[in-house]
């Protein structure tokens, strides 16, 4: 290399901090080209107390990566949720990013929207009489006498609970602490659940995965949903993570007629194994995860510029607090 | 019956016009009961040339049954679209009343953005791929990446425009005149049909049944649709009347590649018949004219508050070109 081209490269990538990327359960090749537009990105630390790694990006972090690198300083999560992050050795004690953006809202509202209106809709009744080639209509209650229940009013749950209302729904919001929402009736902490619940036909799940949540949506949550609703029964829809819910009482309350129908997205154990009921269930409709991907083009970008900011001194955005663990 | 009892029953039915509720097709029972609520009802008139009757109700009313009543002075229309009335031979020349009412043009807002959701988030493909238990996401693109464009920007039309740019979509719109809508890009007449369907990825057919339209969604049309858009072909959803539609076409569309799905409200022959290869087919989704029922609960109380009005000389609202026949 001539010596000018040489200095032109060295111009061209300061030493900046840079980026271990540590994913596993997909294959990260477009976050690792578009990251590595602006950064040095790694896919493995340079031993276990590599110097030189300054931020991390995860999706289920390899156990132990993190725990050891001297110089870390933001861990930056691919995707809303950050269970990931905190599934077996605690992360390092350094700020923790998460992924709020337009377009992964835009994704979970249309899920959300989805699949309501296909329970609200009989969308799986009509498709049964279609197979058995039977022309009849249905009772059809219209959306303003049918409440959509929203556990998490966060970021998703907030965007969810705006579009339900746009198409006429009426709609209930459960919150750890108190939340206002014009036109949603909202409930919080333990003593709102059972009010929430009992006047809740459709139950949209969009909690974070935490040490509190992790097995809510049990036997126990589905029987108190209103059971003289006018669907006939009330309907779950979970888009915020497998673990929240426990899939043999999901079963049962199919079984007992306890919940007429449900929408999963996500699993206990991921990918969901060919041996699950839930599969085959008649009433079970399934989606392999796939409400909101985390989606390279659209994320890769504010994650570079965070970097940025943050080492202008500026304040980290969307932080997580790992003592509640979102 | 004691005279005082005689004469609270004639002071309590005045001598008003009577109704003829004429219906074929579904059990007008609850049209009747509602109706006779305020007025005599008839479901036969006292011999062709009935003088006793001012108002007809009707949804695909009896042959004939109309010409010769002497003192007939408005039909109502059970129901947005009238192409029954028409249908066979012409009507007396009286006005045609149609119905406008919350109820239905919120029962077809949720219609239209359910089937839509369905197409643009795969639901063919994810119910599929459970059947065989696959796991596998597949490519998603945002809503406003696609582009709905609806046949009709009428009463029901412009709601569904509505409800669609609140859920992200980019939306066309198409009419026979001039209509301007914000976000909505509009197209009208027979100059305006090539550019609009070509910048269309799924097809809403919300049109009414007239000399005009009857037949228009042939093979012609659905090729013009965007053959390249982000759905990988694009779809057609009919909720306006059967016969706006070659059914023969609509399932060469869908064998020959130019048409990827349906949703199919309606039919050139209701019922559909059992043999119809619509029923089977794996990308097409029948409901039988369910999309946004008349509800008499939320109709009988208008057009009988319609008929007070017109008795005290004030203008019928809804009415009916029967030049154009909508
Ligand atoms: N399926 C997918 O494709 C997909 C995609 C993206 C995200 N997700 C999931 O969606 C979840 C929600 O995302 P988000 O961005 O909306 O999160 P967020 O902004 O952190 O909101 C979380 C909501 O849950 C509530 N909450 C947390 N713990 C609670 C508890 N113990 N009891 C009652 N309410 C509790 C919070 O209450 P407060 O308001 O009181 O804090 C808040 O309203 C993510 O954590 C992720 O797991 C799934
Ligand atoms: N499936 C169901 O359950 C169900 C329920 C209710 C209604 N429907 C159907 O839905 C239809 C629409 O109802 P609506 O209340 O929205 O009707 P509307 O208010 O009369 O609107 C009709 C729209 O179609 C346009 N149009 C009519 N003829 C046309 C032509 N030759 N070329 C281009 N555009 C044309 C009109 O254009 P202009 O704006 O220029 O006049 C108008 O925008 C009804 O006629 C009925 O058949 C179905």
């Amino acid at each position: 290399m001539a010596l000018v081209e040489f200095q032109r490269h060295i111009m061209s990538t300061p030493a900046r901090g840079r980026i271990l990327l540590s994913v596993t359960g997909f294959n990260p090749q477009r976050w690792y080209d578009l990251l590595s537009k602006k950064r040095d990105v790694v896919l493995e630390p340079a031993g276990a107390e590599d110097p030189s790694i300054d931020y991390a990006v995860v999706w289920k972090q390899q156990p132990g990566i993190l725990s050891r690198l001297p110089n870390l300083k933001v861990i930056f999560s691919i995707g809303a949720g950050v269970d990931h992050i905190f599934t077996g050795d605690p992360p390092p004690d350094v700020p923790i990013v998460r992924v709020i953006a337009d377009n992964l809202t835009q994704y979970m509202c249309e899920y959300v929207c989805w699949r309501v209106l296909d329970h609200h809709r009989q969308g799986i009744h009509y498709r049964t009489q279609q197979a058995r080639k039977v022309w009849r209509d249905a009772q059809q209650p219209p959306a303003n006498e049918v409440s959509v229940g929203i556990m998490g009013l966060g970021e998703l749950g907030r965007h969810a609970a705006r579009a339900l209302l746009a198409l006429g729904f009426k709609v209930n919001g459960w919150s750890r602490g108190v939340r206002t929402m014009d036109g949603v009736s909202t409930f919080h902490g333990a003593e709102g659940m059972t009010p929430f619940l009992n006047a809740t036909d459709i139950l949209v799940v969009l909690l974070p995965l935490t040490p509190a949540t992790e097995g809510i949506i049990d036997h126990s949550v589905l029987s108190r949903l209103r059971q003289d609703g006018p669907l006939g029964g009330p309907c779950l829809i979970n888009a915020g993570r497998g673990r929240l819910q426990r899939e043999a009482d999901i079963l049962r309350a199919l079984e007992d007629g306890t919940l007429k129908e449900a929408s999963l997205d996500v699993f206990e154990r991921e990918p969901l194994a060919p041996e699950s009921p839930l599969w085959p269930h008649p009433r079970v409709f399934v989606t392999p995860h796939a409400a909101a991907v985390s989606d390279p083009a659209h994320l890769a970008a504010p994650m570079l510029r965070q970097m940025e900011a943050f080492e202008r001194g500026e304040a980290l955005e969307n932080l997580v607090d790992p003592k509640v663990g979102y």
